[in-house]
């Protein structure tokens, strides 16, 4: 970010420890720290993934540093959008970036736990348009458990799981309404057992390839709330097409 | 097939309407019935993505022309290979292709019904290492009703739903078997439910595109009895890289 922006936005502290990374939307930039738990490609799929109509009143559930609201501001013509996160210091460096890019007044910060949504986010349960969420993939107690907390809870089910995830989109969304979620596919069936145990039909999946003769690493999952059982698997994306060299498609999604 | 093929099997005899089609694997062939139910791209991938290692006890639930244990015998050294059929007049034709191709002794063609496995198919209760099915896509009173009965067995769930065909497989294999199955992605999650519901854990799904960029129209699916949830999304198969003109993938599948 150059000197005139972070004069523009002086009124915004950083603390240490801390950068600004360019979104190359809009012009906005969002604060990360170096070391924290930075948002990753999948993040940047599934708010191009995500659908939001003019207007959509949007939740983001463990919202980390409001990549996925801050980048579905840009891009769409939503309404409200919400992100929720439980770590206090997550959560007060995300509001920070809302007011960096000039757009707290839409983008709302709210801190408090997915497994609590209906006491935090109480005056919103059963109406949003769409939820959206890049949860933790690991389950609680396997791989390795990263020392820093902050980046356990990002990346651990460590406090809240994939039914608490769903549970919390389905209170959440109206009738209809769409959740969309980014996970590893190694997951894939024990997902599908806990969207169709929250009353959410999966109805669009799709993978993504690190090269195209190579396992999916990642799925983006578009479920509705009391869809009727169809779902409709989409071409694959692949990402790079030779080592260090990006597909015409991740280009086109990161908007160079 | 050439004439010297039809003399070698003469005692094999061919009805009206019915035909042989080369298989193109060990001088195979297979009676076909013109205008019937043939056999599809579905169940040569099956053949192909299904597993068997030497002395494997398979079975094959809705077996129609004997296809795929046919094409098993030809690709593995599985042991005995039983092909259950309902349809008495299907049943009999598999039965003239197994004898046709000279594999009678170690390919079995049982008639009857997939929901009387127990009684059928006793013997193989609990003791199969590999099930196969190309079981019907579309549920019972969906699409368009194929006014040939047999066909519309073949098509449709007239005769059994998934989760017969899930709790005849699950059933018949000993613990840590495989179920090989081929269905539409359409249906993907009933069948995850249907899968997990029989104690079958999906391992490993591949899907199939006809053209790079549309939609899969195939899903091919590995579960194993009691097995640890954890699934893999393999590379997709595309079946044409231009009108008329297969992959390299499909071209080598067949076997040409």
């Amino acid at each position: 970010m150059d000197r005139d922006r972070d004069m523009q936005y002086k009124d915004v502290p950083l603390y240490e420890g801390e950068r600004i990374d360019d979104l190359q939307r809009n012009g906005y930039g969002i604060i990360q720290k170096t070391g924290g738990f930075c948002f990753g490609m999948d993040a940047v799929l599934l708010s191009g993934f995500a659908g939001a109509r003019k207007g959509d009143l949007v939740v983001d559930l463990g919202t980390g540093t409001g990549i996925i609201p801050i980048l579905m501001r840009a891009k769409t013509e939503a309404g409200m959008l919400y992100g929720l996160e439980l770590q206090h210091e997550v959560a007060e460096m995300a509001e920070r970036s809302t007011r960096l890019n000039g757009i707290s007044d839409t983008v709302k910060i709210v801190e408090g736990d997915i497994k609590e949504y209906r006491i935090v986010l109480s005056e919103l349960c059963g109406r949003a348009d769409v939820v959206t969420s890049n949860p933790p993939y690991m389950k609680r107690g396997s791989g390795l458990v990263n020392p820093e907390d902050m980046k356990m809870v990002s990346r651990h089910e460590v406090c809240c799981s994939l039914s608490d995830v769903c549970g919390a989109a389905s209170g959440l969304l109206r009738s209809g309404g769409h959740f969309y979620m980014v996970h590893r596919p190694l997951r894939l069936p024990e997902i599908v057992t806990a969207l169709k145990g929250s009353g959410l039909e999966p109805k669009r999946l799709k993978f993504v390839h690190p090269y195209r003769d190579r396992e999916a690493n990642m799925v983006l999952i578009d479920s509705v709330k009391d869809g009727k059982p169809e779902c409709r698997v989409e071409p694959p994306v692949i990402v790079y097409e030779a080592p260090g060299k990006y597909t015409r498609e991740i280009y086109d999604i990161y908007g160079y």
